[in-house]
C-alpha cells in the first residue's frame, strides 16, 4: 500500500473508534472509504472491533469486495454491503454500517424514521426500509453475497442511509467526516423520536426544514465543529489508557534485582503477550 | 481584552466545560455572559465544541453580536440569541443555548414542561414554546437573523426559559452560576416528567409550590452548593486526562540514546503533531 | 469530637461517596448514623454535596437536629429529617434521603412502588407515601421545620423508606450498610418496575416472598459482598483521581530552573488554590 | 489445584469481570465452567461480587454443588444452579445466572423474550420461564434447594437460557466464550426489543432466520471477535486502576525523611490497609 494513502487509513481507523466512543458501534458493525485515487477500490479494516482498529488493519478491496492482497487475517463477512454501495453510488465515498441501539428499535418495530431536530436532518428527508425476506426469504439476516448487497444498495437508492429490518443500518457520506456526522446525530434523531413518541406526539420538520436543515448543518463549519469535538474526545479516553499501558511496561525497570529474576519465571509470559498487543 | 476580565473568561470556560461533562450540551450549544463592566456587550465562546472552551478561545461581542475586534477563527452562527435576549432583558447576566437530551422530546413532541420536583421548580411555573415556522415558515431551524433571534426573546418574556420547536432550549439567568444550575435541574426535571408521564400521570407542583421551590433554591447556599459539585467533578475528570498528557510530553526524556535517535526519524510527525494540538 | 469516633465518620464520609457513585446523590440528598456511642445524637456532613464529603466534614447533632458544637460552615437545611426519625424509630442507626432519579417518577406520579425482586425486597413490602401539601400547604417542599421532621416521620411509621411527593425518599435502616444496601436496590427496583410496567404488568412478590427474600437478603452476607464491591468501585475511581491529583503536585520538581522561576510569577495563584482544596 | 487449571481459572475471573463491565452483573450474579478435565465437577468463585473476581477465588466443586476442599470462605448460596444444570444438560460448559437491567422486566411483567436481530437470536428461538412459586410456593426466591435447582434445570430444558419470574436470568453454552456472547447478546435484545414494543410493534425473526442467524453468530469468528473486544475492553478500565494503584505504592519512597516519619505515626494504618486488600 502506498504512503500516501498513511492519512486514509489514520483517519479511518479514528472514524472506526470514534464511532465506538459515541457508542455507535460496539463489537460489530464497520466503517470503509472509497479509495481516495482509484475509485474502483475501497478501504476497510480486517475482521475486529471497531474500537480496537489501527492503521495497520485496514486492508484495500475492489468494488466487488475481493481483497486486493489475499489476507492473512479473517474479514468481514459482510464486505458487500460496502462495494455494493459503492457500485451503485458514485458520489458516495465513505460507508458506516452499524447497529446503534437508538436505531434498532426502528428496524423491528418497522417505524419509519423522520427527522425531529436540526441536526438530525443530516440523515435525510427519509430513511427507506429494506427487509432480507422480502426477495431471500429465511437468512441469518447478514448481508454476504453479492445479490444480497445489490438489493440492499437499490434500497438506499439516493436516500443517505437504509434502515434493514431486525438487523441495523446503513448510512452514506461524501467523505469519512460527513458519514460520521450523520451517523451519531441520525442515531440521536432516532432516541429524541421515540422519546417524543412516548410523550404523546411526533412533530417533525416539514420537508422544506429537512432540506435547509441538513444543508446548513453538512457545510464544513458544522461537520468539522463535530469532528474536532469527537477526535478530542477519544484522544483524551486513549492517552489515558496509554499512559496506564506505558507505566505498566515502564514498571519493570523499577524492579529490585531479585524480583526481576522471579519475574524472568513467572511472570514473563504475560508481560510478552502486553508487548505482542 | 482588559486583564480583569480573566476570571470572567475562566468561569464562562468552566460553565462550557460543566454543562458538557453534564450531559446538557455535546459537540454543539453554546453559554455566555454579559460583561461585568459593560452592560452593551456580551463574552461568549469562538465556534467550537463547550467541552473544548478554553479561556482564550472567550471573545467579546456588542449586543448586536457583532465581534468587538475582527476575529480570526470561526464564529458561532446563532449568537443573536445572546445579543438579543442582553436587548430584551437587563437583568439577564448569562444565557445557554442548548439541546439537551430530556429536553428535546418536549421540543419535538410540543407538550408543555412543568416543574415535577423541587429542584426543577427552578425553571420557573411555565417555559413558553417559539416555534421558527410561525414567523419564518420553512427555514434550517437556526436562529441566525436579527429578526430571529429578537422574536425568539419576545417568546421567552419574562420567563426563565424557552422551548424551541424542533430544535432545543434557551435559559437564562441572572448570573453565570444560577444558569447553569438551572439548565442542568430543569433537564432532570424533562426525564423525570417524561418517566413519571410514562407510569401513567404527572403531579406538578401548585403554583405557590414552584414559586417558593425556585425563591429557596436560587439561594447562594443551594446554588454554590451545585457549583462546587460540578466544579469538583470537572476537575477530576480533567486532572485525569491532564495527568496522562503531561506523562506522554514527559516520556521521551525517559528514552535511551538510540530511542532518541529512532523517535527523530519515525517518530516525530506524531509528536509534533500532540504538542500542537 | 473524640478518637473512637474516626471509624464512624470515615464510614459515612464512605457512604456518601458511594452512594453518590452509584448514581443515588448527586449535588443534593444526606446520609447520617446515629451517634454509636449516645442515641441521643446523629453524625452528618456540613452542606456540601455526598460526592466531596471526607470525614472533616461529619459534625455531631442533637436528635433536635442542633449542631453540638458552633458550626464554621453552613449545614444541611434539612436535618429534620434524620432527627425527627431517629426520635421516632429507636430501631433505626442510618438514614439516607435523596432524589433518585429511578424513584422521582414514582413521587411524582403518586405510583405505588412495590417490590418486583428478590434484592428489591429489601425496600420493604410498602413504602408509604408523605405529601407536605396535605398538612402544610404550599411550601417550597424542603423539609426544614420540627412539625414538618415529625409528619414525615409519623408517614413513615415503622417502614423502610417513605416516598415523598413532587420532592424524594428517605431510607432508613438497623446501620449504614444496611441503609446503602436498601438505597441502592430499590432504587433498583424502581427502574424494573417502571419498565416493566410499559411491557404490560407488573407481577410484584407476594407479601410471603417480599418478607423471606428481604430476610434473606438483609443478612450480613449479602449485605457484606454489596459493601465489599461498593467500596471497591469507589476506591477504583478514587485512586485514578488521587493518581493524578499527586501527578499534577508533584510535576514542579520536574521543572528546571527557569521553569520554576517563570511559575513563581504566572503560575503560583493557580497551583496554590490547588493544594488549598 | 493441579497448574492445568490456570488458563482455565484465569479465563473464568476473566468473564466475571467482563459481565459486569459490560453491565450484565452488579454486586450479585455469577458465572462457572464445567472442569475441562473431570465432567462431575465445576468451577465457581467463593462469594463476592464478580467485578472483583481473581483466579485465587475459583473453587472447584462436585455436580451436587458441595466444594472438593472445606472452604476457608464464604460461598454462593444458589450453586445448585450451576450443578443441576450441569448434571441435567452434558452440552453445557459453562453456566451464567444474572440480573441485567434489560433482563428483569421481562421476568417481572412475564413477557416473552423473543429474538429481534441476528445478534440477539443467539438467545435461541425461545427463553421458557421458571416461577418458583409454581412449585415451592413463597420463598426468597433464592434457587438454594437441590430439588430447586433440578425444577430450574427443567423449565431450561433444552434451551439456551430461562427466564425466572421475579428474580433474573440463567444462560448456558458449550464453552465459556459462547455464553459470555449469548449473555450480552440476550441482554442487548431484550432492550431492543422492549424500546420495539413502545414504538408500537415487535417484528421478530422467523424461526428460520432465528436458527440461521445463532448458527451464523456461535461460529468461532464472531464469538471471538466479541470476546477479543471485550477482553480489551477490560484490559484497558483495569490498566488505568493498576497503573493508579501501582502509583499509590510508590509514592511513599518519593518522600523525604521527615515525611517518612510523619507517615510512620498518622499514616500506617490507612498504607497497611490498601496493601492488605
Amino acid at each position: 500500500m502506498p504512503d500516501g494513502l498513511d492519512k486514509i487509513r489514520h483517519e479511518l481507523a479514528l472514524a472506526n473508534r470514534i464511532l465506538a466512543r459515541e457508542d455507535v458501534l460496539d463489537a460489530f458493525g464497520h466503517v470503509s472509504v472509497r479509495h481516495p485515487g482509484d475509485a474502483g477500490r475501497y478501504l476497510l479494516s480486517r475482521s475486529r472491533g471497531p474500537e480496537l482498529v489501527e492503521p495497520a488493519d485496514i486492508l484495500e478491496f475492489t468494488l466487488d469486495s475481493e481483497p486486493v492482497v489475499p489476507p492473512a487475517r479473517r474479514l468481514y463477512s459482510e464486505r458487500v454491503i460496502h462495494g455494493c454501495i459503492y457500485q451503485a453510488r458514485p458520489d458516495v465515498h465513505a460507508v458506516v454500517h452499524h447497529h446503534a441501539p437508538s436505531i434498532m428499535p426502528f428496524c423491528i418495530a418497522g417505524i419509519d424514521l423522520v427527522p425531529v431536530f436540526h441536526l438530525g436532518a443530516t440523515m435525510g428527508g427519509k430513511a427507506p426500509f429494506w427487509d432480507s425476506r422480502d426477495e431471500f426469504g429465511d437468512t441469518s439476516l447478514l448481508v454476504i453475497k453479492p445479490e444480497e448487497g445489490r438489493s440492499l444498495a437499490r434500497a438506499l437508492g439516493s436516500h443517505a442511509m437504509v434502515l434493514m429490518r431486525r438487523h441495523g443500518a446503513t448510512v452514506v457520506g461524501a467523505n469519512l467526516h460527513e458519514v460520521v456526522f450523520r451517523s451519531i446525530y441520525s442515531a440521536r434523531n432516532a432516541e429524541f423520536q421515540q422519546r417524543a413518541y412516548a410523550l404523546g406526539g411526533v412533530g417533525a420538520l416539514t420537508a422544506g426544514e429537512a432540506v435547509l436543515a441538513a444543508k446548513h448543518n453538512l457545510q464544513p463549519g458544522p461537520v468539522e465543529r463535530g469532528w474536532e469535538y469527537w477526535v478530542r474526545r477519544l484522544e483524551k479516553a486513549e492517552a489515558i489508557v496509554h499512559a496506564a499501558m506505558r507505566g505498566k511496561r515502564a514498571a519493570p525497570r523499577r524492579q529490585t534485582a531479585p524480583a526481576k529474576r522471579k519475574a524472568a519465571r513467572g511472570g514473563t509470559k504475560r508481560n510478552r503477550r502486553r508487548t505482542r498487543r
